[in-house]
């Protein structure tokens, strides 16, 4: 019989069914990977040489070698206005804002043909090093009430250039989800003077059955109600709210264990698509007692469909932890 | 500037990009569409004459000239099983319940290459009756506590088999998605002392700009803050809580105003691949004020990355007022 377990940050409810379970294998792509690309391709505005006329306005760049390793730009079709003021309007039933924010893309490479999986160490520390520079900045414009940092990896993740990148978004409004998510971790201290996060970090580490890697800082599990197959959190050991007070010592540790766990996806299971975001408090709520900052990455191997709209419930055909002891074993 | 739209239903901000705006031509699909294949093929397990070996167990048939016309059977690899008591089990930070409910499947014609768009209306009639006889059946069942009615049209929207079929799962537990627009509902009564769906029916009748098709008892119309490109509801003219209590000529005027829409979505956009769902109350609670069932279409013609996944905000890159003109425009 199935088994429907409840997460308990999300509220969400999952079905587990193994009955429709998969073996890992059959996940993996058939289609053949970025590594036969050219390593420098002239019609792409993230290579090098197409800085100026393609990619220009850089709102940051970290150096290596008298060249950029990682460039920040403004995002040439942003969903939201980097101009304008917030304003807010309600007629009758239509409630709406001003369409103003900030949208950036993260360069993670000057190279075309590499994943960021596959860089040297030091060169995926510079992405997250970026990711904090940013997010800082970004905290003073007085608009911002949430900034959320994403990477699309592949086709069904829903990118649409190939060259290695990731997208920060900061946006004039805090969303219902993140709103409702909030509220739920506010009520669980509240009840239990405890972090609901730090509660399910303690539990994980206890169990160990979902764990996938831990490193120094931080700890890579698979949830107990993951929505579906290799659904991973990535939770800092440090209770703290915001991504944007990550130390120096943790972006080194989160570098390696991100790092790592994408290298296990990579080997893995050939390279999935996937999204990963970080998830924060919003702007202007700082060092909260009930909320914790993580990263969740959600490989884009299944489809949702009718049931999963209508319902917000899940359908996972995979034992979560059955997945984390493949990636476990995954040896990268 | 975008503009940020709130949904009042869902509280989900919604930006609206008309920068990214694409044509309605662009979102039409190229694949060939399903009348070039067979009207009956021997290994589809929905096709008459496969009936006692591939889909036994019917719950339900509604028959025409002596044959079926719509066949209900249990899903073959069901998400839930039918069998087995529901059991609530916590453990810590572990909570779950056993997977037990129901999941069947609606074979909405004998016919292996029609789209549920272009049958008779008499047929398509038949499919929304199936739906509430086997609703109105599954409420008897005491472990339920909520039935999803939907149906996923493509590949993009979820189908695995061609023949054209809808589902029903009927879950053991409230979804935590329903449960919060439920409350919201409520809240919005408390404080209004009027339904938010019938209000929200009201003002876009009186303002008609994303309306697309009226009918006696049924208004099919693009929502303000719309998730996605041609994203609509079909709301009941006369308030009632749940599907299950439809009448017999509102069950033949959404017959026609479903069809219709579909067949806007077939001419107008190719065939797009779609999810829709049948939102109505958990089945425990009966006649309620405060909220309204309906039924919502999801074309899948833009893709999800990791900023909705993020964020639980969209971004739409269609106006929705343009969106009802150009269905409304479409002659069927």
């Amino acid at each position: 019989m199935p088994e429907i377990r409840q997460n308990l940050v999300t509220k969400d409810w999952v079905i587990i069914a193994t009955e429709r379970a998969k073996r890992p294998e059959d996940f993996k792509k058939t289609e053949k990977s970025k590594e036969t690309l050219p390593e420098f391709e002239t019609s792409c505005p993230f290579c090098p040489g197409n800085e100026q006329q393609m990619s220009p306005d850089e709102t940051l760049r970290i150096e290596k070698n008298g060249t950029w390793q990682v460039r920040i730009i403004p995002n040439k079709f942003p969903a939201l206005s980097k101009t304008g003021e917030r304003i807010r309007t309600v007629d009758g039933i239509k409630r709406k804002l001003t369409g103003v924010g900030l949208h950036e893309v993260v360069i993670e490479t000057p190279m075309h043909n590499i994943t960021s999986a596959l860089l040297s160490s030091e060169d995926f520390r510079s992405i997250i090093k970026s990711y904090k520079v940013r997010y800082n900045e970004m905290l003073k414009d007085k608009r911002i009430e949430m900034i959320i940092i994403f990477k699309n990896h592949g086709e069904a993740a829903g990118t649409s250039l190939i060259h290695s990148h990731s997208q920060i978004v900061a946006t004039p409004v805090v969303p219902s989800q993140v709103r409702e998510r909030f509220n739920d971790a506010q009520e669980y201290f509240d009840e239990n003077f405890e972090c609901v996060y730090c509660k399910i970090l303690s539990e994980e580490l206890k169990d160990g059955s979902r764990i996938v890697l831990e490193t120094k800082h931080f700890v890579a599990f698979i949830p107990y109600a993951a929505l579906s197959p290799f659904h991973l959190w990535i939770y800092p050991k440090r209770h703290c709210s915001s991504f944007g007070n990550i130390a120096e010592d943790e972006i080194s540790d989160l570098a390696i264990n991100l790092q790592t766990t994408l290298k296990k996806y990579y080997y893995g299971l050939d390279d999935p698509d996937f999204n990963y975001v970080i998830r924060s408090a919003p702007t202007d709520l700082k060092n909260l007692d009930f909320f914790h900052w993580y990263l969740t990455i959600v490989p884009r191997i299944t489809k949702t469909a009718g049931f999963e709209l209508g319902s917000g419930m899940f359908i996972n055909s995979s034992l979560p932890e059955n997945d984390a002891k493949f990636l476990r074993d995954v040896k990268v």
